[in-house]
């Protein structure tokens, strides 16, 4: 059949090249891309091989269209979707939309001034050309099944007039129209009463110092459009600095306006994705830590008190709620020393604050905007891994020492377990460019914020131990040790590291306080407190940490340890201590590894072999009494 | 510069196609290749869109040749790596790699006489060619840092050639020559002393009779080369169907070889990754199930004994051990009634049975054999969720009605929580074909197993539960019930799903024996025991299961429940009971939250906030009664 196809119609190479700069259908022409390039990928090598003759090219091609293109009429789809995806913009964000797509054999198609952007090598084929050139989208919209963007700063005026011609963009139009625009933005989200800083437009030196006025210093002075990463912002700290600040924006005519200065504790962002039936879901609320205005590091969760995770989640629910379209968002937010949550601003596309999704979420950004454009159904957002930190590995200097610092810290990210990294393969450096990011995802954000200084250099060379303690054997004084070492002596066993440390509830009160508040954050997952008598320590400890506290009531002088178990068990509703036999501290170690194992199918393996273990060892004695009587058995 | 470059050199363009046939340097070809192609991509739109002129097409290519040999002679690693692999096959496996490969900013390229082969859109390029064309390979390798197999059937010998003219090739031709020939490699593994199955070469009628009378019926014949997913496997269940099964397999001149049947229990499998430093690390234990020789479902971490999953590492760590060259190895076992683990066989490539690290584990197989084959540090292998369950999707029926129903298989994957579809991209459906495959990651086998239910409608439609209860709350008596609501009510409180039952230690022992041992299969985290009395259930239950069991002491009639607690919390050493105060099941509830946020940052937060509220009531306690004093608080 393939054979016979080179005899066919050598003259259509011509028509076919036609066909489908005219083409309406979205499907011909990038099949017949597609072919092509396959063909001329795979040929010209072959052809090396095995002397074929370039001529047969275009034939191929068009026998293909018909094929496919009726495919697409007649046929069921094959595979997960053939929604052909057109991408505005071929970056980072462009490539990893590629990835996701390959998973699941989706085509993505990108239009893009540069010929070798990041989404270039990846994408089932890259148009070159600009996205707010609307000759270019006009044709490129001809190739997909859905148009959607990776890049705001799109002609949202073509893709009003697309989507009149019935082309399918997602998000809407007029949701790129808003957004592009970042004083339009603001006016939409306070119309649509989502808090945000208050702004005003600027047209003149007059209005300026009216919003000095009104809003006092410093003065955050913004440019209405194409501003990102922080360019387009600038900052007044007094009426002498605007006529400055502005200039430095370009002037008024750029189209100014200001806001007033939001002094936040935290920037806070949502990923919310919004399927084709409207249905939402969001993403865990993370924390972003800018630097020189652009995104630094990222951790996810955000370590806010979960009112604040509901009120961020709310207030980005509500924003992208009241935009139009399928696809991610990214609502990026400022929380005040007050605990107001205030909306910075939205991106409608995949962000820099969701590339720890890949490896910590079920459903990644990328795989989830995917799912959206094609009408798919949404995927889980919620995070498999406890924790993710991500860093933006960004341009040092301008080329060769630069890349050269950047291997560098590759080379250390590398050794770091639960590191993953991304490298977008852009051809030149600049300073502060984004060139990749790692990812580490782990059980705690302590113990990630410590593999993420030593991937930087920045902790005091190995001064913190090689192995994060996942349990704190704790006992409030050191004649609870040679009870409390039999909890050490199960952990050791079991490979679970931990640390032992003396702290008295009634003599070292701040020592128990600070380390009772501070083990979460430390790495540590579970505390085992022992204390005899008056047995405090265990109870105090589990009112001051979320983590599960066992208690290990020690035998005192006098009443056999009734009173420390009595005073390690009986608390009140609301602070529960795991208390085990007194001074049973192996069970307490037991318990501590059963609880691991409720995260980590490996210890549960060990644990059920554990007790496979003593129960044989029964077996034995049982056996031995048998056969010796009790006698021997007393005797030996 | 680069419009500049449009002017130079019109003539070299046949030059360079020239050298890079010739050229011995892995680099220039391929970056020519990849340009060439990049500027045939886009430029060919270009064209369309700005009428540029075809010519200028090679001279771009040679001025990139120049620019790109010399920074790879002089200049310093941009990104992760720059060494280019080679992968001979461009299957599904090498298509994964290119997706891993594409993460990292490595450049893959393949071998494939498939011009569509599933690899060939996301390859650096995709060579159209025989892997076991020696000709083919030679040219290939000039094209490559480093040459590896995706399949081993290639031409090994090449590969030696290749190897003494100094190609650096992982794993080694002598690994993909001991493994090819499926008797040699078995001859190769007991000569290490690896634990396998008996097995003798037949040349003949007679040697075959000799093997039946051996090993007995039934008997495994097996074709020594070019066996795959069951392909070139036989079994003789009598002397009378010996015949026929060696005529199935093609006859003795094809070379065959026999094993003694191995009554396995199940099928397991184990990763093995080696680095170039020759480092070793091992994937956790998984259970594979075939159907009809083909890979259908692989459980990850596989439900066996800690004993026989240090067993089954042990072996694969020595067969791999016994090997030369770097990357990742599949090592395929049995394990027998008797608790025997033999080798089945052994894949020096990504595998089948290691799909799910994807998903599941913080580096994925794919990743790792890049790792391994250009000399980086071998990734972390362990799983970064509890379970893990993958599902092939095979070709169904031919053609189209085998892909509508593949479509709504994937359709109803896609609904679930967790599950990621992988469609391979393959241009026809034959019957068993691997199309793609599905993987499920979760909190505990057991839910993922009703979940793959539900995927493949084997379920009795909505039988089980929507969610899937994490913690069981189980008493001795109703009487206990009042007291016991409250942990149901906590549970409740932070959307924890729980089941409540009713399981006596004393008058339904069977009862309890059967939900204790069934609960973790059933996907139950957590266990909350509440008895009264001689209270026995919690202690019982605990020693018949491997999670964590929190007991509550009930008061009963006399006593005031001291005789509860005391029988609940003095457990001997090896079986912890995590014990709360009497009728503190309030406690209970929140000590199961406490164990959950161990691995969920979403609980943990919610618990913090919890604590933040009970103080905030207490402090507007605290305010009442200092405005109003104590008369008319307790008047109040």
């Amino acid at each position: 059949m393939l054979s016979l196809s080179y005899h066919q119609s050598l003259s259509p190479a011509v028509q076919v090249r036609g066909n489908h700069i005219e083409s309406s259908s979205p499907f011909p022409s990038t099949f017949t891309r597609r072919l092509n390039l396959n063909y001329i990928t795979s040929s010209s090598l072959s052809w090396m091989l095995k002397q074929h003759s370039p001529p047969m090219l275009p034939c191929r091609a068009s026998l293909e269209v018909q094929s496919t293109s009726n495919r697409n009429k007649d046929l069921p789809v094959h595979g997960v979707s053939e929604t052909v995806v057109g991408v505005l913009g071929g970056g980072q964000l462009g490539r990893m939309l590629c990835q996701a797509a390959s998973q699941m054999g989706i085509k993505v198609i990108v239009l893009d001034p540069m010929e070798n952007c990041p989404a270039s090598v990846l994408a089932h084929y890259h148009m070159v050309g600009s996205y707010d050139d609307s000759a270019a989208v006009e044709e490129f919209a001809k190739r997909c099944g859905v148009l959607t963007v990776e890049i705001e700063h799109v002609d949202a005026a073509t893709l009003e007039k697309l989507e009149q011609q019935g082309v399918d963009c997602q998000p809407k139009a007029s949701t790129i129209r808003i957004i592009q625009d970042k004083y339009l933005q603001k006016v939409h989200f306070s119309r649509h009463a989502i808090p945000l800083p208050k702004f005003m437009q600027i047209d003149d030196f007059e209005s300026a110092q009216r919003a000095g006025d009104f809003y006092g210093y410093p003065l955050m002075i913004k440019s209405r459009r194409l501003a990102y990463d922080g360019r387009g912002n600038a900052v007044a700290k007094s009426e002498e600095e605007l006529a400055c600040a502005v200039h430095a924006l370009g002037g008024y005519d750029r189209g100014l306006y200001v806001e007033k200065w939001a002094p936040f504790v935290k920037e806070l962002a949502v990923i919310v994705a919004r399927g084709s039936d409207n249905s939402i879901l969001c993403y865990p609320v993370v924390e972003t830590i800018h630097r020189e205005n652009i995104c630094h590091v990222v951790k996810a969760p955000a370590n806010v008190p979960w009112k604040i995770m509901k009120l961020a989640t709310d207030v980005a629910y509500r924003a992208v709620s009241s935009l139009e379209g399928a696809g991610v968002f990214a609502v990026e937010l400022f929380l005040t020393a007050d605990g107001q949550i205030l909306l910075n601003e939205v991106a409608p596309r995949p962000h820099n604050s969701g590339h720890h999704t890949i490896e910590s979420c079920f459903t990644s950004q990328f795989e989830q905007h995917l799912r959206a454009v094609v009408g798919l159904p949404l995927g889980d957002p919620s995070m498999k891994t406890p924790a993710a930190i991500m860093y933006n590995i960004l341009g040092e200097d301008e080329g060769e020492p630069g890349f050269l610092r950047t291997h560098q810290l590759i080379g250390r990210a590398l050794g770091i377990p639960g590191a993953t990294v991304h490298w977008y393969d852009k051809p030149e450096m600049r300073k502060q460019r984004k060139m990749g990011h790692i990812t580490i995802v782990g059980s705690s954000m302590g113990i990630l914020e410590s593999q993420l200084k030593s991937m930087l250099r920045e902790d005091i060379m190995d001064d913190q131990p090689a192995v994060t303690p996942r349990v704190g054997i704790i006992m409030g004084s050191d004649s609870d040790l040679p009870v409390m070492k039999d909890a050490a002596k199960i952990l050791k066993e079991f490979d679970v590291p931990a640390e032992v440390r003396i702290v008295s509830a009634h003599r070292t009160p701040e020592m128990m306080f600070s380390y009772a508040l501070s083990a979460r954050e430390r790495g540590i997952q579970i505390i085992i407190a022992g204390a005899g008598g008056a047995a405090h320590l265990p109870g105090m400890v589990a009112a001051l940490t979320p983590i599960p506290v066992i208690g290990v009531p020690v035998r005192a002088s006098v009443l056999d340890g009734l009173d420390s178990l009595l005073s390690i068990v009986q608390m009140p509703r609301g602070v529960p201590v795991a208390t085990v036999a007194i001074n049973n501290a192996t069970n307490a170690g037991l318990l501590a590894v059963r609880m691991l194992g409720v995260g980590d199918a490996d210890l549960q393996a060990k644990m059920v072999q554990y007790q496979e273990d003593r129960r044989d060892e029964v077996l034995v004695k049982g056996e031995k009494l048998q056969r010796g009587g009790w006698e021997d058995y007393l005797n030996a």
